[in-house]
């Protein structure tokens, strides 16, 4: 792409009342917009970070079974009321609304219930299960304080994974199959290294959930890690029981700020059951279908990503996530032989099926070109100008 | 993808409360799920489909030099107010919610207002323009009635591009371009036999808005067609003025129901002005940023081609649109040599390129399998049985 065409402009400056590393550099650097607290935009640069974080989600839970779907934002309170978490004193992140037409709507901060419902139409039988269906939809959270730029927002796509088994032994499985995935996508990410498995309260229904938790001062966790087992412990569930459970002594541990950047979590029948979702054994008996459901924030990610790597001035995105993989940095292209020398060397990269950001401009300063080119935090930054041409080699910009 | 692993399952019979046709025959099929009065989900196979529109479109709006956002549905009112479109006497199709942080926002129902806020911080001066930016993005609206199934909803995909102009001739241009686009776009989804570019109203700041309206008994619009000038009008727009502008005669046109499929409105600085979006000329002089808006619902296009080309118990996809290439029907598969020669064919058009279903299942009856067949609506449909086997060739199933 030609920088010249790129409608964004970098900033000097991120706003005022922006306390974020992730989003004031996201916003100099032209990637997203703050609309109002808790809501960005993605800019044609942000848009291709995200898909590329959530075609890497995509392919590891394709290849673990999952089909894609994508689910409605309004909720109809019925179906919520039968699993109990309709009512605001239990689940305070309700955004409402009344219809035109009567009667009130909500607005989707997870999909649990009507996935429950909607599956109720396709599994009657054993042979229908197991199902896996995912989605990466917008959800919404009346969050009362929205502070960390695109790592807590009052509106997001979330990558939410559903599974229903016939049996918990088929969930843990399944559970399993999701754990490697969540690795590799982390892997993938680039952030991978950072990022521990950790165990978190479980809730009514099961004694532990998991969380995938990344070491980030920018988080709002405390975990403490065992780096001997390659594991960690929410602060939530920090307690003599769980570290003899897991064969852990406190003196092993390190304690670390940390961002939730993905979370399991075994359901069982916690929905299907007031939900009636069941199926039909080989026997001919009927059975609550056994849950499990499975997150990650692709923005949330990506806002991690810029707080792990990025610097004052600098955004640097790992190679798999970049928004491009290249960006040619042409300088003095107002004469005529170096303007040809960047074409031709563009053209080149292109050819050997690189997506390249080119700063074609031609009246951008050189400073401003690489104060740019920092911002936009691209792995590797070539540079065509005069002396390029004269020594015949294109110039690498060490990061 | 076999179908045995397709976790949605066909049906005999619509559910009671669905009026329209392409609703019944999506919910039959599979491809989606209602949730309540407007609100539906898409599931594996209208998830491909809805994708195969949407990249269509992407494909030509990319042509003609969009680039690609994603922005918030959360509303700040602030914005709203200086156009004069929050209070809902004058937009009756809001959702509006409390923040528990305190205040009211809105669940976008367009985005003209956020866009030309948002582009003050990246349009200075000439140099800048023109900008041509889209989404595909969930909008919200309070439809009093929601009766014609995919066709209108309470939340939809739009893919809403708009453009930032320095002078109305350069708006004009543009214009036709996206004219040109839309007829390409209609014409790939399958519809454009059926499309009518019409002239509709303008509102204050043009004599006409133009709108994409496709035949179609399910349509709410009515529009007056000249067979001759392959244009149409707007019922709202038909009286003697626009036929003398026109050159056309009442006689020579004829009367059709129709679906709006898309529409193009010439905004001028009705938006830039109120928001104070403007740009520095060459001569310094300070203007208004001259805007147009061009919308197209992929769900909508989807849910007119179900109408168009549905009968009673099928679905027929255009090719470019279909879920899958080819759909593999696969009988007397408890015959090892029948399975055998099903799995080859189904390899050879995988190699061949083809996105393929296979009906795979060994328990289910031929007549499901062609009643399944049917619903799903590919354009090839292949059989290999014991017959085929015996011919050495896979019959071709007539549509």
């Amino acid at each position: 792409m030609l920088q010249s065409q790129l409608f964004t402009k970098t900033k000097k400056e991120a706003p005022k009342d922006e306390v974020s590393k992730n989003a004031k550099l996201l916003i100099r650097g032209g990637f997203i917009s703050k609309e109002m607290a808790g809501i960005y935009s993605y800019l044609p640069l942000g848009f291709k970070v995200i898909n590329k974080v959530i075609n890497i989600i995509r392919e590891e839970i394709n290849a673990i079974g999952g089909q894609e779907i994508f689910m409605g934002s309004l909720q109809d309170s019925s179906v919520w009321q039968l699993s109990g978490r309709w009512d605001d004193s239990v689940n305070d992140v309700w955004f409402k609304s009344k219809l035109n037409s009567g009667g009130e709507v909500g607005f989707a901060n997870t999909h649990e219930e009507p996935i429950t419902k909607m599956l109720k139409s396709h599994i009657q039988s054993y042979k229908d299960l197991p199902v896996f269906v995912y989605q990466f939809q917008n959800k919404f959270r009346n969050e009362l304080r929205a502070k960390s730029g695109i790592i807590r927002t009052r509106e997001f796509i979330m990558k939410d994974l559903y599974s229903f088994s016939a049996t918990e032994k088929e969930l843990d499985e399944y559970y399993e199959l999701v754990k490697n995935a969540y690795i590799k996508i982390f892997q993938r990410l680039g952030m991978g290294d950072k990022t521990y498995f950790t165990f978190a309260s479980g809730g009514m229904f099961s004694q532990f959930s998991h969380e995938f938790q990344t070491i980030c001062d920018a988080g709002e966790d405390v975990i403490y890690i065992s780096d001997k087992k390659n594991i960690a412990i929410n602060k939530e569930v920090y307690n003599d029981e769980t570290l003899k459970m897991l064969g852990l002594k406190k003196e092993e541990l390190r304690q670390e700020k940390s961002v939730e950047v993905g979370n399991i979590f075994k359901l069982k029948n916690k929905y299907s059951n007031p939900l009636g979702l069941t199926y039909t054994d080989s026997e001919g008996g009927v059975n609550d279908v056994i849950m499990g459901s499975y997150g990650i924030g692709p923005g949330r990610s990506m806002g991690t990503i810029v707080e792990l790597f990025g610097t004052d001035n600098k955004i640097n995105w790992p190679a798999n996530v970049a928004p491009f993989d290249v960006h040619l940095i042409g300088l003095n292209l107002d004469d005529s032989e170096v303007a040809q020398s960047a074409k031709n060397e563009y053209e080149r990269l292109i050819a050997e099926g690189k997506d390249v950001l080119f700063d074609d401009r031609v009246d951008a300063r050189v400073g401003q070109k690489f104060a740019d080119a920092d911002l936009i935090g691209c792995p590797i930054k070539l540079v065509v100008s005069k002396k390029t041409v004269q020594s015949g080699k294109v110039e690498i910009l060490e990061s």
